[in-house]
């Protein structure tokens, strides 16, 4: 008997419509399907196209696709969906455009010298090849960027790597609808049909398809995004295959916030913060959780703005019933910890049944409970942030200190502030992207771009999940070595037929 | 009490001296240094002026250092280890060389875009940041360019990483040569002591030094060469911490070769594949121990040529006892799988006292034969090929789809062979590098080498262990948002002061 299951719509807390989880037969066919895909290759201007038209027929879906997501994740279609859908159709174009110049492949070639003694040196050419079948695991809270056509889609497609979605049990409806588009765009340039599958995963074989995905032997790579038991599970299974592959996991962050009051008037800062602590109802990977200043006037200033900032917030829709529950649950624990004292928000036991809201809260602690206390210091995933009180900047080093790695680490600061290069150095030692006066929220698709960040925010902190530069997460290189031109990739050919960009006995050159 | 061990010479089967292995204290101190020197850091120039030192000192050791490597591993002086020294000394001098030039830490930069809509584009810049305190394992086969101041340790201090190796036990002498040529450097740089540390290890401490150091908290990644065996033991230690780092393992490798019949004279092809599969006695990582070729008369050519050439070899001086014991081991399994036939060599007990030799062998096996057994396609590390007799180029193809990655993979063909390209291929979707017509021994130090390739060559297939790319497995990029320019590194600022490549919008400039 088929295994189906139903997600929650947000708004209502009332069941949607069923849908039938993939069970194990079709979990292997579209692994197999992907490896046989893999072996007969794509080409470069198959994968270009490939991306261009999904692209396409996700604009083409226009608001059907919003409302779609907009009922399933309690997500605004306008403006929050419609910017993710943007983001979502320029990735994939911005990864076309990346296959198509062509340089991605870090082409490096070094000529031969017959002569050289001892030994003579061979002819060398290097570039990246792709590693193989990826299996993409779709986040909640980014219904289309991160997840059946988002990021790690796209820039393993871009890499020539065919790609397994597992979808998110709780945009069931979304994802098929994104699926629809990629396969129609796989049909449409006549690739096989394994170069894209996507699983619809819920209820009773969410977790094992999970399972049965990353421990295939067809899969060579996974991507996935959420929360860090689930990444870790996932990582583990991976390194314990006979043959281990990697797994790319994008996980929890608390994204400290140090504010000196250099940093100018504080009910500016106060209302930035708390706008972005809230954003998309706190459920962003890069919303702030943590702030830390230093005792005073300023510190009241802030906290009294934050506190109304954040109490004037009507209460947000969670993405699901998971969501809200992990979130009501931390957030009692924290406010109920020691010394922990609620500015804003409500910390009661929630209606099981009804619309999945909750309140944004701020917390207030000193640092002294703080760093006693190591809970406080994990990821509250939802919109609650926590003012943390300390005696002087030496005291912010020393709280910063007990915070693992995270996505992002904001410092706001005056021009000539003595003490930030010191809060800079520690943000850096532990984040993947530090931002100064301004807020971590908003992902800009670009190369400088790092979405990744020391364990537990990733536990492959030289990746980038965001940007033409996650490519590399799907690729190995490979050296060929005095091999003929006509049995070298066109990337590598002496005559360059690509025109691309490459390094040549260490010149760049076209 | 101490614990100490003493080392086979392999030329007389005779211990030597007696060794003190590093006690649980002496690892953690050296770790929680290094962790203390990481966070104290090491500028550009003091890395460049580490290297260097160490590479003059290493030199100056002159004879003494080759006379006591050759005592150790029964390896001869020259030219083997004159050349190891050598390319040793130039590696150190090259990641010099590139810290000094210092494009290596890929900048990028984007410029911002305050008028766009509907968001304003921040400033953004990416650079690579050292990790942490990095581990390193030595090799037993190499016990200068894979050990204590070999590649993974120059790698790791040019990117700005405190290092801790643990010695091989196999060659302590040469190991405790080299350290005091390292401390000497880093105490003439005027660094922390923690910038260097040695773990002389051995006996029954051998196996718990190299688990104390994976997983001492201040470690932030590995470097090991060596047995499948023991690098995934310290990948799975790794990956298993509460904060999982990487651990780079460049393992076991059969290193196919495919020869054509298109080669042209059977006999060159033989005495030039036959002296690289007993270089340094068979003890390379990148020795070839598979052949592949079709049937007939060339085959026949082929084989007899080999023979005689490998039946010519004296007996070889083995590393270790270990090395030796288990190449016989695996030697005699192989020669007595079913429908093997011995060539060249002998498969009898070897002596437990006297000289540490072995004879060079040569197998002969159908592709029938070879591909219903599984373990003839394992690596049989030291001085040993087989070669595998093929119906036709299918049937090489199927064959080689039995093998795990590897480091390295052999083409042999005439320029105009229609089935070379099937066969490349092949080879690239299974190794890290692919060689046509020559061999894979000698692993070049420059930027298009890889060396590491698909599991279990290397249990992470983007990486190489060899040239200047290495560094990149010590590193992670941290990327700076809207970031002023008293607050950014050098490398970033607008200005350029180090004058190195980086890619501004878009553009590469200096």
């Amino acid at each position: 008997m088929a295994s189906t299951f139903t997600s929650t719509i947000p708004t209502t807390g009332q069941p949607g419509p069923t849908f039938r989880a993939a069970d194990r037969g079709e979990v292997d066919r579209a692994c197999r399907a992907a490896g046989e895909a893999f072996r007969a290759g794509v080409g470069r201007s198959a994968r270009t196209d490939l991306l261009e038209r999904t692209a396409e027929g996700l604009a083409a879906l226009g608001d059907r696709l919003l409302e779609q997501a907009s009922a399933e994740t309690g997500l605004p279609a306008s403006p929050r969906l419609a910017g993710e859908r943007d983001r979502t159709v320029n990735q994939l174009r911005m990864f076309a455009g990346l296959v198509r110049e062509g340089s991605w492949v870090e082409a490096i070639l070094e000529s031969s010298l017959p002569t050289r003694a001892p030994l003579p040196k061979p002819d060398l050419r290097r570039m990246l090849v792709p590693l193989g079948p990826v299996a993409v695991y779709g986040a909640s809270n980014f219904p289309l960027a991160y997840s059946v056509a988002g990021g790690d889609t796209a820039s393993a497609l871009a890499a020539g790597c065919p790609v397994v979605v597992k979808g998110h049990p709780s945009h069931p409806g979304t994802g098929a609808m994104v699926a629809e588009v990629v396969r129609g765009a796989v049909s449409a340039c006549g690739l096989p049909e394994g170069t894209f599958s996507y699983l619809p995963a819920g209820g009773d074989r969410d977790l094992a398809i999970a399972r049965e995905l990353v421990t295939h032997p067809s899969i060579k790579a996974a991507g996935f995004t959420g929360s860090p038991s689930g990444g870790m599970a996932l990582a583990r299974l991976g390194a314990e295959r006979p043959d281990p592959i990697p797994v790319y996991a994008e996980m929890g962050s608390v994204n400290p916030v140090v504010a000196l009051a250099s940093a100018g008037e504080a009910g500016a800062v106060a209302e930035k913060l708390a706008a972005s602590a809230v954003a998309s109802g706190g459920q962003m990977c890069t919303c702030p959780g943590l702030v830390f200043a230093v005792r005073g006037a300023w510190f009241e200033s802030l906290a009294s703005a934050m506190a109304k900032a954040i109490g004037a917030v009507s209460p947000v829709v969670m993405l699901n019933p998971r969501v809200r529950g992990s979130f009501t649950e931390k957030l009692a624990a924290n406010a109920s910890a020691a010394n922990v004292r609620l500015l804003a928000g409500e910390t009661g036991q929630k209606p099981a049944e009804g619309p999945l809201v909750a309140r944004p809260a701020l917390m207030r602690v000193a640092s002294a409970s703080f760093r006693s206390n190591a809970s406080l210091a994990e990821e509250c995933f939802g919109p609650a942030l926590m003012l943390v009180e300390c005696d002087d900047v030496e005291d912010v080093l020393a709280s910063l200190a007990c915070i693992e790695g995270s996505l992002t680490g904001t410092l706001w600061c005056g021009g000539t502030d003595p003490d930030a290069r010191r809060v800079m150095t520690s943000l850096v030692a532990r984040c993947g992207r530090v931002v100064v006066n301004g807020v971590p929220t908003g992902v800009e698709v670009c190369a400088p771009m790092v979405h990744g960040g020391p364990f537990p925010a990733c536990n492959r902190p030289e990746s980038t999940a965001v940007g033409p530069l996650a490519i590399r997460r799907w690729c190995r290189p490979v050296c060929f070595q005095n091999t003929p031109e006509d049995l070298l990739p066109e990337e590598l050919r002496s005559d360059n037929p690509l025109g691309i960009e490459r390094l040549v006995d260490g010149q760049r050159r076209r």
